[in-house]
């Protein structure tokens, strides 16, 4: 079984971004914002999208289920304000539910939370635990930048969070670490802000105490971990000189996924970091949509690097394809299993 | 010859801070601040701090030569404002020439530019033509976050920075781009910030037309190139999908060192980019400075890393150790031929 853990519904209908845009505009005039039940969404749209989208170039590429999420670049947490947080994460998760419910072997929910700068994480919880316990979510996607490009809010590691982190323990679900779009001229989205999410992130946890306090908590890094392996060496470095816990130590802790987008990137990445902490993921349809001239396929075509990779043996293969989404998403797994998997 | 484009006086004498502690208390009381010639350092306090630093760890490593800049997180040009940026600029900047006159063999200067937040870049050039014209030195530092961590400031493809890269092609001299420290909570200095400057300065160049306008101007992107060459494939088929010129077009213009700190980081680095645009460096005394326990090698001694390199011909080496560094910083190659070399 090939398990793709990041997807984000990018095909989506239409209909969406349009009850966004109304959703903005009655930002300061609450009594002319849109309803939930106004935005219009029927089973064949979703139907239409997923089957020419998502679901088509899972078959073609051959994985079988996507853990899947909204769009990061449209959960944009600085506009508006909590409430508006509030409903846009409803409307996106409860679309993503129905995706899950039409397809429910192909794939599995992960929520957005609805973060909004300058407010306190825990407002989030209600919802996290909507979507776990009520909607059968897997995990959630959690931002360390609320404010959308400026990095005004307090780091992942800041004691506000740790509520959440209490949920996610609890539920025994874990977060990808995923910021949204840039609103800062200085970062691009894609290419700049989302690694820099990721280094961001990791060096965060680097410095502080969050595993000891938190030692089940589990994290996806993503995009293959920003800059992570390649700069293995500093942060093992820096991690011995600020007399931190290891980084091999972290590991309990921090998972990447193969969201790197050249074969040799990939290969890199599984003799860097343990095998158990990678796990398959493309982020399709996403951030690069074209193919490499110099191989004709699609750069996000990810399960094709792993499977070129001469240094990974079945066993490993199995591993990041299967096993350790398995194991990092224990929801999954259990959903698997009732399906006889 | 061995050249290490990116080395920092992060052992100077410790008169310097504390002149610094001065000249910050004074921001809003300039009676009282520092002047410049109440700063003592002494030939014989530079002599102390550099043969039991920079150069002993340089001879005992091996390199030859090294370009030598201000300490890169002190540079700090959110403290104070645009009047303490000049002063000390000057200042640092006047301490690498004395450096660079007392071991002339060993050390090549590179000024810090008087940066400060939401201050035009353009007031920069008289400091780096002093530098260039008056003191020799071959290239500059250009910070893209004068803001310190918040990234207020225009990306550097903004029209404010074309009076400083029509400087840089008339002196014929290069910029590595490089952050200072951050005073942002997010984000942890040498870990996150200065990987995320690296990482964010490659996108600004990549989507916008500053090669267009600057066909021959020169930035070395420090740290490997922060995490461009590990998402390589990310980064060609964004300029593809974006329509914009392909990275390597951009080869041209941008170059990476070798600040990565372990094996095989630097061997990836090898493989992924053309070995033109590759220059020795290892940012000693710097970020990490310990020894791995795995080798007990130090984590900055990259030149061991590229000596390993079975891939590198010896005519690579040469280039990356030598050839890049003089073709990139033809003032320096002007300097070491007028020694004979």
């Amino acid at each position: 079984m090939i398990i793709d853990c990041h997807g984000h519904f990018t095909s989506g209908p239409k209909a969406l971004p349009e009850w966004r845009v109304k959703q903005l505009a009655a930002v300061n005039d609450p009594a002319n914002a849109p309803k939930k039940s106004d935005l219009k969404i029927s089973d064949d749209d979703i139907r239409s999208s997923i089957e020419s989208g998502q679901l088509k170039l899972q078959q073609e590429r051959g994985a079988d289920l996507t853990i899947f999420s909204p769009i990061a670049g449209q959960m944009a947490h600085h506009l508006g304000n909590q409430q508006t947080s509030f409903v846009w994460s409803e409307v996106c998760n409860d679309l993503i539910y129905r995706v899950c419910q039409l397809y429910p072997d192909n794939f599995a929910g992960v929520c957005q939370l609805p973060q909004s700068p300058g407010e306190s994480p825990e407002k989030c919880i209600p919802e996290l635990r909507r979507c776990v316990e009520q909607l059968g979510f897997v995990g959630c996607n959690l931002s360390p930048d609320p404010s959308g490009g400026y990095w005004k809010d307090p780091p992942l590691t800041d004691r506000s969070f740790y509520p959440i982190y209490e949920e996610l323990v609890r539920l025994d679900v874990p977060a990808m670490i995923h910021v949204s779009s840039s609103c800062n001229p200085c970062f691009q989205g894609t290419g700049a802000h989302y690694i820099n999410g990721d280094t961001t992130a990791f060096m965060q946890f680097l410095t502080a105490d969050i595993f000891k306090d938190f030692p089940t908590v589990r994290f996806i890094i993503p995009h293959g971990g920003g800059a992570v392996p390649y700069h293995w060496g500093r942060y093992r470095g820096l991690a011995l000189d600020m007399k931190r816990p290891t980084v091999e130590s972290m590991m309990k802790n921090i998972f990447f996924d193969t969201c790197v987008y050249h074969y040799p990137g990939v290969e890199f990445l599984t003799r860097i970091v343990p095998i158990e902490n990678i796990l398959f993921g493309s982020e399709m349809i996403g951030a690069v949509r074209g193919k490499d001239p110099n191989t004709g396929e699609y750069f996000d075509d990810t399960k094709k690097y792993v499977d070129a990779c001469q240094n990974l043996s079945t066993d490993d293969r199995q591993k990041i394809f299967e096993a350790n989404a398995r194991r990092v998403y224990p929801r999954l797994d259990a959903q698997i299993k009732r399906r006889g998997k």
